[in-house]
Protein backbone atom coordinates (compact mmCIF):
# COMPACT_ATOMS: atom_id res chain seq x y z
CA UNK A 1 0.00 0.00 0.00
CA UNK A 2 1.69 2.96 -1.39
CA UNK A 3 1.23 7.13 -1.83
CA UNK A 4 3.41 7.79 -4.87
CA UNK A 5 3.58 11.99 -4.93
CA UNK A 6 3.05 13.18 -8.54
CA UNK A 7 6.39 14.59 -8.29
CA UNK A 8 8.00 11.18 -8.23
CA UNK A 9 5.99 10.38 -11.05
CA UNK A 10 7.96 12.92 -14.01
CA UNK A 11 10.38 15.32 -12.11
CA UNK A 12 9.90 17.39 -15.30
CA UNK A 13 6.37 17.89 -14.93
CA UNK A 14 4.37 21.31 -13.46
CA UNK A 15 4.03 20.64 -10.05
CA UNK A 16 -0.07 20.41 -9.42
CA UNK A 17 -1.06 20.71 -5.94
CA UNK A 18 -2.70 17.04 -4.40
CA UNK A 19 -4.99 17.41 -1.70
CA UNK A 20 -6.09 14.19 0.00
CA UNK A 21 -9.45 14.81 1.04
CA UNK A 22 -13.21 13.87 1.29
CA UNK A 23 -16.53 15.16 1.54
CA UNK A 24 -15.54 16.40 5.38
CA UNK A 25 -15.73 19.52 7.38
CA UNK A 26 -11.93 20.25 7.83
CA UNK A 27 -11.08 18.98 4.13
CA UNK A 28 -13.68 21.29 2.32
CA UNK A 29 -11.77 24.37 3.49
CA UNK A 30 -8.92 23.37 1.10
CA UNK A 31 -10.37 23.13 -1.82
CA UNK A 32 -12.39 26.12 -1.33
CA UNK A 33 -9.10 28.60 -0.59
CA UNK A 34 -7.53 26.72 -4.01
CA UNK A 35 -10.57 27.60 -5.87
CA UNK A 36 -10.91 31.20 -4.27
CA UNK A 37 -7.30 31.52 -5.48
CA UNK A 38 -7.39 30.10 -8.98
CA UNK A 39 -4.97 27.57 -8.38
CA UNK A 40 -4.77 23.97 -9.97
CA UNK A 41 -5.37 20.99 -7.86
CA UNK A 42 -6.05 17.14 -8.19
CA UNK A 43 -8.07 16.06 -5.23
CA UNK A 44 -7.31 12.05 -3.86
CA UNK A 45 -10.12 10.51 -1.91
CA UNK A 46 -9.18 9.08 1.29
CA UNK A 47 -12.39 7.28 2.72
CA UNK A 48 -13.06 8.34 5.68
CA UNK A 49 -16.67 6.28 5.87
CA UNK A 50 -14.06 3.30 5.14
CA UNK A 51 -11.54 4.16 7.86
CA UNK A 52 -8.70 4.80 5.45
CA UNK A 53 -7.58 7.98 6.76
CA UNK A 54 -6.01 5.02 9.56
CA UNK A 55 -4.57 3.00 6.76
CA UNK A 56 -0.62 2.65 6.77
CA UNK A 57 -0.27 3.94 3.61
CA UNK A 58 -2.11 7.46 4.77
CA UNK A 59 -0.43 7.60 8.33
CA UNK A 60 2.86 8.12 6.63
CA UNK A 61 1.53 11.17 4.66
CA UNK A 62 -0.17 12.14 8.07
CA UNK A 63 0.69 10.35 10.98
CA UNK A 64 -2.50 12.13 12.99
CA UNK A 65 -4.84 10.27 10.19
CA UNK A 66 -6.65 12.84 9.35
CA UNK A 67 -7.85 14.76 6.00
CA UNK A 68 -7.10 17.02 4.49
CA UNK A 69 -3.38 16.60 3.48
CA UNK A 70 -1.62 19.30 0.62
CA UNK A 71 1.23 17.92 -1.68
CA UNK A 72 2.34 21.15 -2.84
CA UNK A 73 5.70 19.75 -5.51
CA UNK A 74 6.81 16.94 -2.69
CA UNK A 75 6.07 19.44 0.57
CA UNK A 76 3.58 17.45 2.76
CA UNK A 77 1.62 19.74 4.58
CA UNK A 78 -1.41 18.44 7.28
CA UNK A 79 -3.56 20.42 9.45
CA UNK A 80 -6.21 22.73 7.43
CA UNK A 81 -5.61 26.22 9.08
CA UNK A 82 -2.53 25.84 8.72
CA UNK A 83 -2.95 24.78 4.52
CA UNK A 84 -5.29 27.80 4.39
CA UNK A 85 -2.35 30.18 6.06
CA UNK A 86 0.23 28.77 4.11
CA UNK A 87 -1.88 29.09 0.10
CA UNK A 88 -3.15 32.51 1.90
CA UNK A 89 0.65 33.43 2.06
CA UNK A 90 2.12 32.15 -0.87
CA UNK A 91 -0.25 34.03 -2.60
CA UNK A 92 -0.58 36.76 -0.56
CA UNK A 93 -4.70 36.61 -0.94
CA UNK A 94 -7.04 36.48 1.68
CA UNK A 95 -4.85 37.28 4.52
CA UNK A 96 -3.93 40.68 5.48
CA UNK A 97 -0.44 41.43 5.67
CA UNK A 98 -0.13 43.31 8.80
CA UNK A 99 -1.71 45.00 11.98
CA UNK A 100 -5.20 44.46 13.67
CA UNK A 101 -6.57 42.63 10.83
CA UNK A 102 -4.50 40.25 10.31
CA UNK A 103 -4.56 39.38 13.69
CA UNK A 104 -8.49 39.32 13.58
CA UNK A 105 -7.85 36.55 10.97
CA UNK A 106 -5.48 34.22 13.46
CA UNK A 107 -7.66 34.99 16.63
CA UNK A 108 -10.65 33.32 14.74
CA UNK A 109 -8.61 30.60 12.47
CA UNK A 110 -7.50 29.81 16.75
CA UNK A 111 -10.96 30.44 17.90
CA UNK A 112 -12.65 28.16 15.27
CA UNK A 113 -9.75 25.14 15.77
CA UNK A 114 -9.99 25.18 19.83
CA UNK A 115 -14.05 25.93 20.47
CA UNK A 116 -15.99 25.54 17.40
CA UNK A 117 -14.28 22.47 15.89
CA UNK A 118 -14.52 20.43 18.77
CA UNK A 119 -17.65 21.06 20.20
CA UNK A 120 -19.43 20.66 16.76
CA UNK A 121 -17.48 17.20 16.64
CA UNK A 122 -17.96 15.90 20.16
CA UNK A 123 -21.87 16.63 19.88
CA UNK A 124 -22.25 14.56 16.70
CA UNK A 125 -20.33 11.63 18.15
CA UNK A 126 -22.30 11.87 21.07
CA UNK A 127 -25.50 12.45 19.67
CA UNK A 128 -25.32 10.16 16.94
CA UNK A 129 -22.14 7.42 17.05
CA UNK A 130 -21.64 6.60 20.62
CA UNK A 131 -21.80 2.57 21.54
CA UNK A 132 -23.97 3.58 24.09
CA UNK A 133 -25.86 7.14 25.67
CA UNK A 134 -23.35 9.73 27.56
CA UNK A 135 -26.32 12.42 28.31
CA UNK A 136 -24.07 15.09 30.54
CA UNK A 137 -21.43 14.59 27.44
CA UNK A 138 -24.16 14.71 24.78
CA UNK A 139 -25.36 17.84 26.85
CA UNK A 140 -22.31 19.42 27.47
CA UNK A 141 -20.99 19.66 24.09
CA UNK A 142 -24.45 20.71 22.20
CA UNK A 143 -24.76 23.63 24.54
CA UNK A 144 -21.17 24.21 24.01
CA UNK A 145 -21.85 24.35 20.28
CA UNK A 146 -24.96 26.82 20.73
CA UNK A 147 -22.86 28.85 22.64
CA UNK A 148 -20.28 29.28 20.14
CA UNK A 149 -23.21 30.36 17.43
CA UNK A 150 -24.34 33.18 19.72
CA UNK A 151 -20.85 34.48 19.78
CA UNK A 152 -20.45 34.70 15.97
CA UNK A 153 -23.91 35.84 15.40
CA UNK A 154 -23.73 38.79 17.62
CA UNK A 155 -20.10 39.07 15.97
CA UNK A 156 -21.85 39.21 12.45
CA UNK A 157 -24.73 41.57 13.76
CA UNK A 158 -21.92 43.80 13.27
CA UNK A 159 -19.43 43.10 10.68
CA UNK A 160 -19.98 41.60 7.11
CA UNK A 161 -17.11 38.64 7.44
CA UNK A 162 -15.83 36.12 10.40
CA UNK A 163 -12.28 38.71 10.86
CA UNK A 164 -13.89 41.98 9.77
CA UNK A 165 -15.43 43.81 6.59
CA UNK A 166 -13.01 41.41 3.86
CA UNK A 167 -13.92 37.62 3.18
CA UNK A 168 -10.87 36.21 4.61
CA UNK A 169 -9.04 32.37 5.60
CA UNK A 170 -11.10 32.95 8.16
CA UNK A 171 -14.79 32.79 6.82
CA UNK A 172 -13.34 29.13 4.80
CA UNK A 173 -12.51 27.75 8.33
CA UNK A 174 -15.66 28.55 9.96
CA UNK A 175 -17.45 27.53 6.68
CA UNK A 176 -16.26 23.85 6.75
CA UNK A 177 -18.74 23.26 9.65
CA UNK A 178 -21.11 25.09 9.81
CA UNK A 179 -21.86 23.62 5.60
CA UNK A 180 -22.32 20.40 8.08
CA UNK A 181 -24.20 21.54 11.00
CA UNK A 182 -26.76 18.29 10.68
CA UNK A 183 -23.89 16.20 11.76
CA UNK A 184 -24.42 17.98 15.25
CA UNK A 185 -27.79 18.73 14.71
CA UNK A 186 -27.80 22.13 14.94
CA UNK A 187 -29.55 24.96 12.77
CA UNK A 188 -28.90 28.82 11.83
CA UNK A 189 -32.74 29.00 12.41
CA UNK A 190 -32.24 31.85 15.69
CA UNK A 191 -28.91 32.97 13.85
CA UNK A 192 -30.05 35.76 11.55
CA UNK A 193 -26.41 37.28 11.36
CA UNK A 194 -25.31 34.31 10.86
CA UNK A 195 -27.46 33.26 8.70
CA UNK A 196 -26.44 35.97 6.12
CA UNK A 197 -22.93 35.08 6.10
CA UNK A 198 -23.70 31.32 5.35
CA UNK A 199 -25.71 32.43 2.36
CA UNK A 200 -23.19 35.15 1.48
CA UNK A 201 -20.49 32.69 1.66
CA UNK A 202 -22.35 29.38 0.18
CA UNK A 203 -23.18 31.43 -2.54
CA UNK A 204 -19.96 32.34 -4.01
CA UNK A 205 -18.80 30.10 -6.92
CA UNK A 206 -15.61 29.33 -5.55
CA UNK A 207 -17.41 27.89 -2.56
CA UNK A 208 -19.72 25.93 -5.20
CA UNK A 209 -17.12 24.60 -7.51
CA UNK A 210 -15.27 23.08 -3.87
CA UNK A 211 -18.21 21.59 -2.61
CA UNK A 212 -19.38 19.71 -5.79
CA UNK A 213 -16.00 18.48 -6.16
CA UNK A 214 -15.68 17.42 -2.68
CA UNK A 215 -19.09 15.78 -2.63
CA UNK A 216 -17.92 13.80 -5.68
CA UNK A 217 -15.24 11.99 -3.50
CA UNK A 218 -17.55 9.59 -1.90
CA UNK A 219 -18.29 8.41 -5.26
CA UNK A 220 -14.74 8.16 -6.48
CA UNK A 221 -11.98 5.38 -6.48
CA UNK A 222 -9.66 5.47 -3.35
CA UNK A 223 -6.36 6.92 -3.73
CA UNK A 224 -5.25 4.96 -0.63
CA UNK A 225 -4.18 1.68 -2.29
CA UNK B 1 -17.89 46.34 37.05
CA UNK B 2 -15.34 47.60 34.81
CA UNK B 3 -12.14 46.93 32.89
CA UNK B 4 -9.77 50.25 32.71
CA UNK B 5 -7.15 49.68 30.48
CA UNK B 6 -4.12 51.27 31.44
CA UNK B 7 -3.67 53.43 28.00
CA UNK B 8 -6.70 55.32 29.18
CA UNK B 9 -5.44 56.31 32.71
CA UNK B 10 -3.22 58.37 31.31
CA UNK B 11 -2.43 58.55 27.25
CA UNK B 12 1.09 60.05 27.84
CA UNK B 13 2.28 57.04 29.95
CA UNK B 14 4.49 54.61 27.94
CA UNK B 15 2.64 51.75 26.71
CA UNK B 16 3.00 48.55 28.83
CA UNK B 17 1.58 45.27 27.60
CA UNK B 18 -1.46 43.84 29.89
CA UNK B 19 -2.29 40.20 29.85
CA UNK B 20 -5.65 39.28 31.73
CA UNK B 21 -4.76 35.71 32.90
CA UNK B 22 -4.28 32.88 35.86
CA UNK B 23 -2.31 29.66 36.60
CA UNK B 24 -3.89 27.84 33.37
CA UNK B 25 -2.34 25.88 30.59
CA UNK B 26 -3.61 28.37 27.87
CA UNK B 27 -2.85 31.53 30.21
CA UNK B 28 0.93 30.39 30.83
CA UNK B 29 1.42 30.71 26.76
CA UNK B 30 1.59 34.64 27.17
CA UNK B 31 3.75 35.25 29.91
CA UNK B 32 6.83 32.66 28.26
CA UNK B 33 6.71 34.44 24.74
CA UNK B 34 6.55 37.70 26.49
CA UNK B 35 9.59 36.91 28.75
CA UNK B 36 11.20 35.14 25.68
CA UNK B 37 11.19 38.06 23.32
CA UNK B 38 11.90 40.72 26.39
CA UNK B 39 9.23 42.64 26.43
CA UNK B 40 7.81 43.86 29.79
CA UNK B 41 3.94 42.95 30.55
CA UNK B 42 1.62 43.21 33.60
CA UNK B 43 -0.19 40.51 34.54
CA UNK B 44 -4.16 40.58 35.50
CA UNK B 45 -5.66 38.23 37.68
CA UNK B 46 -9.25 36.74 36.59
CA UNK B 47 -9.67 34.28 38.88
CA UNK B 48 -11.33 31.27 37.11
CA UNK B 49 -11.81 29.27 40.18
CA UNK B 50 -14.04 31.57 40.90
CA UNK B 51 -15.93 32.06 37.74
CA UNK B 52 -14.51 35.81 37.43
CA UNK B 53 -13.76 34.89 33.21
CA UNK B 54 -17.70 34.62 33.22
CA UNK B 55 -18.37 37.72 34.93
CA UNK B 56 -19.54 41.16 32.40
CA UNK B 57 -16.44 42.92 32.89
CA UNK B 58 -14.65 40.45 31.33
CA UNK B 59 -16.83 39.12 28.58
CA UNK B 60 -16.64 42.61 27.27
CA UNK B 61 -13.04 42.26 27.05
CA UNK B 62 -13.24 38.70 25.82
CA UNK B 63 -17.41 37.59 24.56
CA UNK B 64 -15.75 33.64 24.51
CA UNK B 65 -15.00 34.02 28.51
CA UNK B 66 -11.72 32.56 28.10
CA UNK B 67 -8.23 33.73 29.71
CA UNK B 68 -5.27 34.95 28.73
CA UNK B 69 -6.56 38.40 26.73
CA UNK B 70 -3.72 40.65 25.39
CA UNK B 71 -4.40 44.42 25.49
CA UNK B 72 -1.31 45.97 23.78
CA UNK B 73 -1.37 49.36 23.68
CA UNK B 74 -5.18 49.56 23.44
CA UNK B 75 -5.59 46.67 21.05
CA UNK B 76 -7.80 43.43 22.48
CA UNK B 77 -6.97 40.17 21.58
CA UNK B 78 -7.97 36.64 22.70
CA UNK B 79 -6.80 33.13 21.78
CA UNK B 80 -3.61 32.24 23.39
CA UNK B 81 -2.44 30.66 19.49
CA UNK B 82 -3.21 33.86 18.03
CA UNK B 83 -1.40 36.11 20.70
CA UNK B 84 1.66 34.09 20.28
CA UNK B 85 1.18 34.85 16.41
CA UNK B 86 1.32 38.36 16.85
CA UNK B 87 3.66 38.92 19.16
CA UNK B 88 6.19 36.89 17.25
CA UNK B 89 5.69 38.71 13.90
CA UNK B 90 5.44 41.84 15.76
CA UNK B 91 9.00 41.01 16.80
CA UNK B 92 10.35 38.88 13.98
CA UNK B 93 10.81 36.44 16.51
CA UNK B 94 10.63 32.43 17.49
CA UNK B 95 8.06 32.38 14.09
CA UNK B 96 10.83 31.38 11.05
CA UNK B 97 10.13 34.45 8.12
CA UNK B 98 9.22 32.36 5.31
CA UNK B 99 8.94 28.29 3.67
CA UNK B 100 8.51 25.18 4.99
CA UNK B 101 10.22 26.31 8.42
CA UNK B 102 7.03 28.25 9.21
CA UNK B 103 4.08 25.78 7.69
CA UNK B 104 5.40 23.56 10.59
CA UNK B 105 4.88 26.11 13.31
CA UNK B 106 1.24 26.79 12.29
CA UNK B 107 1.08 22.60 12.00
CA UNK B 108 2.35 22.70 15.28
CA UNK B 109 -0.11 25.37 16.36
CA UNK B 110 -3.26 24.21 15.15
CA UNK B 111 -2.65 20.68 15.82
CA UNK B 112 -2.05 21.73 19.66
CA UNK B 113 -5.74 23.97 19.44
CA UNK B 114 -7.77 21.29 17.42
CA UNK B 115 -5.79 17.58 19.11
CA UNK B 116 -3.91 18.37 22.26
CA UNK B 117 -6.28 20.89 24.06
CA UNK B 118 -9.63 19.96 23.66
CA UNK B 119 -8.27 15.45 24.44
CA UNK B 120 -6.66 17.19 27.50
CA UNK B 121 -8.99 19.16 28.76
CA UNK B 122 -12.04 16.92 28.06
CA UNK B 123 -10.42 14.04 29.45
CA UNK B 124 -9.78 16.07 32.60
CA UNK B 125 -13.56 17.54 32.56
CA UNK B 126 -14.91 13.45 32.55
CA UNK B 127 -12.13 12.62 35.12
CA UNK B 128 -12.57 14.97 37.42
CA UNK B 129 -15.22 17.61 37.07
CA UNK B 130 -18.60 15.61 35.27
CA UNK B 131 -21.56 15.43 37.72
CA UNK B 132 -21.99 11.71 37.00
CA UNK B 133 -19.51 9.08 35.46
CA UNK B 134 -19.61 9.09 31.72
CA UNK B 135 -17.32 5.84 31.27
CA UNK B 136 -17.24 6.12 27.16
CA UNK B 137 -16.60 9.55 27.10
CA UNK B 138 -13.64 9.43 29.93
CA UNK B 139 -12.17 6.80 27.63
CA UNK B 140 -12.43 8.48 24.57
CA UNK B 141 -10.73 11.59 25.30
CA UNK B 142 -7.94 9.48 27.49
CA UNK B 143 -7.42 7.59 24.65
CA UNK B 144 -7.28 10.64 21.95
CA UNK B 145 -4.73 12.31 24.32
CA UNK B 146 -2.86 9.23 24.48
CA UNK B 147 -2.46 8.79 20.80
CA UNK B 148 -1.77 12.46 21.04
CA UNK B 149 1.32 11.86 23.20
CA UNK B 150 2.23 9.04 21.27
CA UNK B 151 2.54 11.18 18.17
CA UNK B 152 4.48 13.75 19.63
CA UNK B 153 7.24 11.35 20.96
CA UNK B 154 7.61 9.87 17.68
CA UNK B 155 7.73 13.05 16.37
CA UNK B 156 10.66 14.03 18.37
CA UNK B 157 12.66 11.28 18.32
CA UNK B 158 14.07 13.03 14.86
CA UNK B 159 13.83 16.45 16.21
CA UNK B 160 14.85 18.69 19.14
CA UNK B 161 11.94 21.03 19.13
CA UNK B 162 8.35 20.89 17.85
CA UNK B 163 8.58 22.69 14.58
CA UNK B 164 11.93 21.79 13.68
CA UNK B 165 15.55 21.70 15.38
CA UNK B 166 14.46 25.59 16.48
CA UNK B 167 12.75 26.58 19.89
CA UNK B 168 9.50 28.55 18.34
CA UNK B 169 5.92 29.84 19.51
CA UNK B 170 5.04 25.93 18.59
CA UNK B 171 6.84 25.11 21.74
CA UNK B 172 5.52 27.72 23.94
CA UNK B 173 1.71 26.12 22.98
CA UNK B 174 2.19 22.77 23.50
CA UNK B 175 4.07 23.46 26.73
CA UNK B 176 1.06 24.83 28.35
CA UNK B 177 -0.88 21.64 28.47
CA UNK B 178 2.18 19.20 29.08
CA UNK B 179 2.96 21.42 32.06
CA UNK B 180 -0.31 21.12 33.38
CA UNK B 181 -0.71 17.34 32.40
CA UNK B 182 -2.03 16.06 36.05
CA UNK B 183 -4.85 17.72 34.85
CA UNK B 184 -6.12 14.44 32.66
CA UNK B 185 -4.12 12.71 34.73
CA UNK B 186 -1.30 11.71 32.16
CA UNK B 187 2.48 11.20 32.45
CA UNK B 188 5.20 11.68 30.31
CA UNK B 189 6.83 8.54 32.06
CA UNK B 190 6.55 6.23 28.96
CA UNK B 191 7.65 8.70 26.26
CA UNK B 192 11.63 9.07 26.52
CA UNK B 193 11.36 11.65 23.42
CA UNK B 194 8.85 13.83 24.74
CA UNK B 195 10.14 13.91 28.62
CA UNK B 196 13.11 15.15 27.21
CA UNK B 197 11.64 18.06 25.41
CA UNK B 198 9.29 18.77 28.06
CA UNK B 199 12.79 18.78 30.20
CA UNK B 200 14.58 21.24 28.19
CA UNK B 201 11.42 23.98 27.45
CA UNK B 202 10.78 23.74 31.35
CA UNK B 203 14.57 24.82 31.71
CA UNK B 204 14.67 27.98 30.21
CA UNK B 205 14.67 30.73 32.43
CA UNK B 206 12.47 32.95 30.63
CA UNK B 207 9.96 29.47 30.87
CA UNK B 208 10.76 29.70 34.77
CA UNK B 209 9.81 32.95 35.40
CA UNK B 210 6.67 33.22 33.60
CA UNK B 211 5.26 29.98 35.21
CA UNK B 212 6.45 31.88 38.98
CA UNK B 213 4.31 34.38 37.83
CA UNK B 214 1.06 32.94 36.89
CA UNK B 215 1.40 30.81 39.99
CA UNK B 216 1.83 33.84 42.14
CA UNK B 217 -1.98 34.84 40.62
CA UNK B 218 -3.62 32.84 42.43
CA UNK B 219 -3.05 34.85 45.70
CA UNK B 220 -3.15 37.84 43.84
CA UNK B 221 -6.02 40.65 44.39
CA UNK B 222 -8.78 40.23 41.43
CA UNK B 223 -8.61 42.54 38.73
CA UNK B 224 -12.18 41.87 37.65
CA UNK B 225 -14.00 44.09 40.18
Amino acid sequence: MVITLSSEHNPMETNVIEVYAFATPNSVKVPIVLEELGLPYELKAVNVRKGEQKEDAFLSLNPNGKVPVLVDDGFVLTESAAILVHLAEKTGKLLPSDGEARARVFEQLFFHASALSPAFGNAGFFMRSSPAPQPIAEARFAKEAERILGILDRKLAGQSFMADDAFTIADIAHFGWLWRRQFPGLTLDERPNLSRWYETVAARPAVQRAIARVEALAEAPTSVA
